[in-house]
């Protein structure tokens, strides 16, 4: 079985502050007929800081989609290296050990992909498969970890690489002025993840057990990009904060039909799109708070980073010390489609303390 | 072990014949001083028909990004699901007897992807997977073959649908003038393909084997996309037509890892890419033109069309009849990184002929 190895983050060297977003907003949108609204919508995200990869005063500026473009790559190539290669130390493991690099960004577009030139430079077999997935949003980083989990269950030996890339704030385009977009404007922040996925049994991390997905229906309009000349424009429709409703049942579902139960789990680590989400789950699943505090944390700190919020929750899990080994929990991706990315797994530890060898005992319910 | 079943092909209704883009060629770069060798260039390709979802006098015009890509969405709409359907009816399969979704396309960009739409307008289960693939371009093909192979070997009893959309017209761009540019355009084609891969032993196909990957090294920029304002900006390196002098090689040592001779298998199914790729397989694996025979007729008649060559010309060898049960052979894809993605098969059959029992005791080779 497959083991999720402690994630690598990185995130850029300039800050904004909520106050200094919420300041922006003021200036930015004096005569916004709804900038009440606004402001209240990205106070009540809980974000606090957010990383962006230049500073604002740049990042404000739409030099058009061709320099935009161009800039995603540099900074790609500028911060994926380092943060893979301390997600391959966390596993262990070198370039030449990765059979598969799954590379997922929805915030700029590349081809050849990113894995082309990281093989190339660094040091990755010309006969590593290449997966870039560009069009899954922030469910991809939960997609990432189930293509992955699917691949170490075809090749039990293999182990695979996955990166996300996501510098949201190279898709702020000034013109959009819906409540929506001044709502998307204070809440999405840059980040780059890269974790590894192990087909052996070896390692401390998260044993992946079950994968599933789940489409909401007839609900595709309501996350979504505009391709235009200008780039991507994300749009966001205001019945995107109540999806919990349809996804939270999803999310029982797929665990009990592994005899699961999904209120009684020992760690979830979700995708914070923003507050409501975490808000919704707790209630749905009958959860206290505390057990999101891990995506919590990453919605206050880093706001939205897209595909790689599950990554930056479960780093804060690993740091934490993870769970009692061999107790079960949850990953899950939210995103366009409206697509939940669902992976149930167990917390387990190469190191058993030999003073409590009885920990060892302790089998997942349903199991 | 995995089949991939018949595909299905669509062709979109507006035909330019070679001497139409020859003639077009003249009238729209008259001064150009690389006229004559971008003349012999298109000559040169075998090229006679390909298929456009616009009439020429609209596909030459550049009306923006934002239409461009609007076009895209409304063709894929109207184009893909009839093809899907004839797929699912060659496997013999519905919608909900699909666990996955592979949509490749490099001519266009949404999110969420059609994956989304496909599954809301046409009965697939909500729990089906989505893999949408935007960055492989013209190996994409390859790469879903073997991503769904990967997947029916994880879970032997899925089923995977396998949809190409390439609209290669939808990404002309006028001002681009290079030799290469004025060679591509009129060397690509717009088709959709779509294939199932059954999970089980059932039905007549390529009963997947083994399937690897194979980038050559440094050589990222050869192919690839400029991202700008207006698009898609395809880029072609001259030193391109003389990659299969790497990947000729390379597919030889992945079928003699599996003890497969490679010059001397029953079929051939690989990507058009340009006639050159065709001749100089010929002389690396020492094979006779007609062991690509349907590999050239999708380039006479249809052009490069991109992730669909290999369907297009996989379609053809299921029309003439396959190959002897239990025969082996190769499918590859090629494209930009310089990536093959590389599949090896065994021609099979439902109908094993009750007057010759004999045929389905013949084993492939090195089995």
């Amino acid at each position: 079985m497959a083991t999720l190895c402690r994630p690598a983050i990185a995130v850029p060297e300039h800050v904004i502050t909520r106050e200094q977003t919420l300041e922006l907003a003021r200036e930015l949108h004096a005569g916004h007929p709804q900038l009440g609204l606004a402001l209240r919508l990205i106070a009540n995200t809980g974000v606090r800081t957010r990383h962006l990869v230049q500073p604002i005063e740049d990042t404000l500026r739409h030099p058009g989609f061709t320099e935009r473009n161009a800039r995603y790559e540099v900074e790609a190539k500028a911060r994926v290296p380092e943060t893979a290669r301390r997600a391959l130390a966390h596993a262990e493991l070198t370039p030449r050990d990765i059979d598969m690099i799954i590379y997922v960004s929805c915030t700029g577009f590349m081809m050849p992909s990113m894995t082309a030139w990281l093989i190339n430079t660094m040091g990755f077999r010309p006969q590593t498969r290449q997966l870039p997935i560009a069009q899954l949003g922030c469910a991809a980083g939960g997609a990432a970890i189930n293509r992955a989990h699917d691949f170490c269950t075809a090749y039990p030996q293999a182990n695979v690489l996955i990166l996300c890339c996501e510098f949201c704030s190279l898709c702020y385009q000034p013109t959009d002025l819906e409540v929506g977009n001044l709502l998307s404007n204070g809440l999405f922040g840059d980040a780059v993840a890269a974790a590894v996925v192990r087909g052996d049994d070896g390692g401390t991390g998260v044993r992946l057990d079950h994968n599933a997905s789940h489409l909401v229906p007839d609900t595709e309009e309501w996350i979504s990009y505009a391709v235009r000349d200008t780039g991507f424009h994300f749009m966001l429709d205001k019945r995107v904060p109540g999806t919990m409703a349809d996804l939270a049942p999803a999310l029982r579902k797929v665990a009990e039909l592994r005899g699961w139960d999904i209120s009684g789990l020992a760690f979830y680590i979700v995708h914070a799109g923003g507050p409501r989400i975490l808000d919704d789950l707790c209630t749905h699943l009958k959860l206290p708070p505390v057990m999101f505090r891990y995506s919590r944390a990453t919605l206050t700190e880093r706001g939205n980073i897209a595909s790689a919020v599950i990554f930056d929750a479960l780093e804060r899990f690993f740091e934490d010390g993870g769970a009692d080994h061999a107790t079960q929990g949850i990953i899950a991706g939210f995103g366009p489609g409206i697509t939940a990315e669902i992976t149930l797994g167990a917390w387990v530890t190469d190191e058993k303390p030999a003073e409590s060898p009885a920990r060892q005992l302790v089998r997942p319910r349903g199991k």
